[in-house]
């Protein structure tokens, strides 16, 4: 039987990213896209309580217009990616999905950027729930970038999880630099990172931005990040800055068990 | 010198719980208080990029008449509680402070509910700041209750770790269960968890919900959560289901070292 394949974002399923790791996911199995309706980048492992999260089918013509192969299915949510992978398991897929993918993301996850990110949040939920889910990011800004690079390896991963799955209780944060060739793949661990700087004043005369008082200040989110460890060569950033693809298992356990232990 | 506290939640600054909190540790330091603007739970370690985040400083006297004590100063701001510790720590603190608490939120956040948690967003973002943080919850949901009874742990813990801060990379995440006298405090790991039954459907004529296609459909966040392993006594949620505060070291580092070091 043919494989049940899930895919989420946090770019919206409009994204050029989305649509190539549907495509390549094509071949290896039935593909079905539950993502954002538009761009919800830094959701993290954030939900939708309070608020009705719509689910809208895209037409198959529309989908196919926009450039996703005739066999893929595509809904558009207006929640959060986690609750896209709620909504997909609970009510949209005729049954539990062989394996969760997420991505391709435009803009790394590496380091400590993964606990703000809404792919890496979405393949953390696929894992808490016991599906076999992997996140794709490439390190770049650009909305329309070459993917091309990474495709094999995105192959790679995929059919290796398809046909082996993954540890229960593990997931992986796969990034790639924005390169010609990659140089290889590293399998690391997440490297630790600061972000500084990471305000700007906003001009509050911004449109819907309304100044109420003097005692009010507007400011946009921007940032710069810093590698903690930049000789560690066992690190995401390092592979990274290497131009090679990164590959880091992550466990959603957030347990300090060294410090545990030493309490008791 | 008199220690700096910074709190933050996810429920508010209005939010009853944030004001006790901040009563408890005004005894300790200097309070300023930055949070959200209106209720943000779900919102895990999101934050807020592409869109202005306002900060508003509340009047003294509108701070006061709200139940907050004298010597507390409070600031309003429209972004996650991420986002809250962030513009706290670069734009709004006179220097980094000793100590970030988080809380008290209405509701517990212990087993794999922390991944969603806003109020534990915020001390995982101060802890990769490097600054000793604590996460408080109280299993309710009731928007008035009393928390005298857990008073005297969240001011020896906060005492504890003002006076010796905590290993790097660790924070704490509390839960206290609804009782009128807590049977003590377990340190403890994060249970295993899975929530399920999670959507109802929604009535798409709800006010701002529109309607688009056939293909539409709303439905609103819900759900029921069963700890997968309820035997095991080393667990947070053991600990709320038998009349005990849990106490949980979390690490903000989510490699898989095990499959890690099984793969090389």
């Amino acid at each position: 039987m043919d494989k049940l394949i899930l895919i989420v974002n946090d770019d919206g399923w409009q994204a050029q990213g989305i649509k190539v790791l549907s495509r390549i996911a094509s071949d290896i199995g039935q593909v079905v896209v539950v993502a954002p309706d538009q761009g919800r980048s830094g959701a993290a492992c954030g939900i939708t309580p309070g608020t009705p999260v719509i689910v809208e089918k895209i037409p198959a013509t529309q989908a196919h217009g926009q450039g996703y192969g005739p066999d893929v299915t595509v809904y558009s949510c207006t929640g959060t990616p986690v609750d896209c992978v709620k909504i997909a398991l609970e009510k949209i897929l005729p049954h539990t999905p062989d394996m969760v993918l997420s991505g391709i993301n435009h803009g790394d996850n590496a380091s400590i950027s993964l606990f703000y990110s809404g792919t890496v949040g979405a393949v953390v939920e696929a894992c808490l729930k016991g599906i076999p889910s992997i996140a794709f990011s490439l390190r770049t800004h650009s909305r329309q970038c070459d993917f091309t690079p990474y495709e094999h390896v995105i192959r790679h991963w995929t059919e290796k999880v398809a046909a082996q799955g993954l540890p229960p209780g593990t997931c992986l944060n796969i990034n790639f630099p924005e390169v010609s060739e990659l140089k290889g793949t590293s399998i690391c661990r997440m490297a630790r990172g600061k972000w500084h700087t990471e305000w700007v004043e906003a001009d509050t005369r911004t449109p819907n931005v309304e100044c109420t008082t003097g005692d009010t200040q507007a400011y946009t989110l921007s940032g710069t990040f810093v590698n903690l460890e930049p000789e560690a060569q066992d690190t995401d950033y390092w592979a990274l800055d290497h131009g090679m693809a990164s590959v880091t298992p992550l466990k959603p356990d957030m347990t300090d068990y060294a410090v545990l232990s030493h309490c008791r």
